[in-house]
């Protein structure tokens, strides 16, 4: 099995990608709140690259049957009903809603894959069910981090090292690492131990610090906290619908 | 001081890199043939990013003061008298020659970085000449590692690794360091130990390895076997002649 790496989705092609299997990686914050999202009853989430188009989407059912959530520069969008703190997709506030959703670095990511053959997300909080997933396909993938702003992340990259860490030690898998890859497995060694510090000390952690949610950061770090594998399917975000690969991760 | 970072030369703008100091790393082979090249008594090297502009620059000297050398995918060009093996670049064929020069990733590094206040070329054979000349010039500097046809590469990230720990355990430097640098201090931490087997490991390693050009490997290899300082000014990279930098790198 042979895993493609990119620590921007500036560097991957749009076409290049197409009919690929890709895992979009945002620990800060999108991966976490879209799965968080799902796991607490919302209906679909449905990226978007920009506000205009947000709003556009959204159209008459926007706060009946449609909710707007998503950030610039770390802070909730004017006219949103949501911005992009996971504590914020309570049960009560998107059961059963649509979340048109609209995020600086994660929805960019998404939309350059969105041609992809399957398209997963995944941050620490869901990294073993996405693992089983990958597993279950027994395909080529491709792991595409967010980054920020069109430069490394070494939040995302440490989970991306800590996701084919999993594929490599816990199953009968064999994987070629291409430069990025081994880059990013040996990041997780250096790096993986302790999330919270790893997320404090990483450029955006230390920016979500200074703008006032520093509360995110545990949410973001906690492993397979909200194991569900979200995946787009036309257009949308849903909870994965293949049976056998909603597990549970291992103890 | 503030390292900024960049794993390969399409994520850096040309205009953002405009009157900053920028090092170009290029391990596998530019920044080794370069340096090899210059020590042996090159004149100077002419950077170009296409063929065609290196057939046209060379015009009547062609073959008297000035050669042709290169690559593309790892092979010398048709027309040219030396290909990007350091082994070629001879004292007895460089001599006072001008060489215009045109590899893959190496002089399209150079190129995007052409208007920089100061430019110079690093790579782990004259790692602690790098090392002084930034600490001489004391300010916020550039990494812009040339990578492999637009990809990461993990030996010009763990070169920048190691520049980085010799500035700040050498010197009385602070140094604060982006996620990409951070990064590099960790691969170089991890892989750095043994540089021959991490250029073996390397995507780009193996595929010299295959085409013929292994010996290349070990004279990349080499820390500090070529202690000189390539610097581009008005164009062309010559030794540098500030004084006081072109230093012996300590025992």
């Amino acid at each position: 099995m042979r895993v493609d790496f990119h620590f921007t989705p500036h560097q991957a092609d749009e076409i290049w990608l197409r009919n690929k299997d890709v895992v979009i990686i945002d620990v800060l914050r999108s991966s976490t709140t879209i799965a968080t999202s799902l796991r607490n009853g919302a209906k679909e989430i449905i990226p978007v690259a920009s506000v205009e188009r947000a709003v556009k989407v959204s159209g008459n059912l926007f706060g009946d049957a449609i909710l707007r959530g998503g950030e610039r520069n770390g802070r909730m969008i004017d006219g949103f009903n949501l911005g992009n703190s996971p504590a914020e997709y309570t049960e009560e506030k998107v059961k059963g809603k649509g979340i048109i959703f609209s995020t600086t670095n994660g929805t960019l990511a998404i939309e350059r894959a969105r041609f992809a053959r399957a398209l997963v997300v995944c941050g620490f909080v869901n990294i073993s069910t996405v693992a089983a997933f990958l597993r279950t396909q027994g395909r080529d993938f491709v792991i595409l981090c967010s980054g920020r702003n069109g430069m490394f992340s070494l939040e995302d990259t440490v989970c991306a090292g800590m996701l084919l860490r999993r594929m490599m030690d816990n199953h009968d898998v064999e994987i070629e690492l291409s430069d990025g890859a081994l880059a990013a497995v040996h990041l997780h060694k250096s790096l993986g131990k302790n999330i919270m510090k790893l997320l404090r000390a990483s450029e955006h952690g230390r920016y979500l610090i200074q703008i006032g949610f520093e509360d995110d950061l545990s949410l973001c770090a906690g492993v397979d906290t909200v194991p569900v594998l979200p995946r787009l399917v036309g257009g949308v975000i849903r909870l994965n619908a293949d049976p056998g690969v909603q597990v549970t991760p291992a103890a």
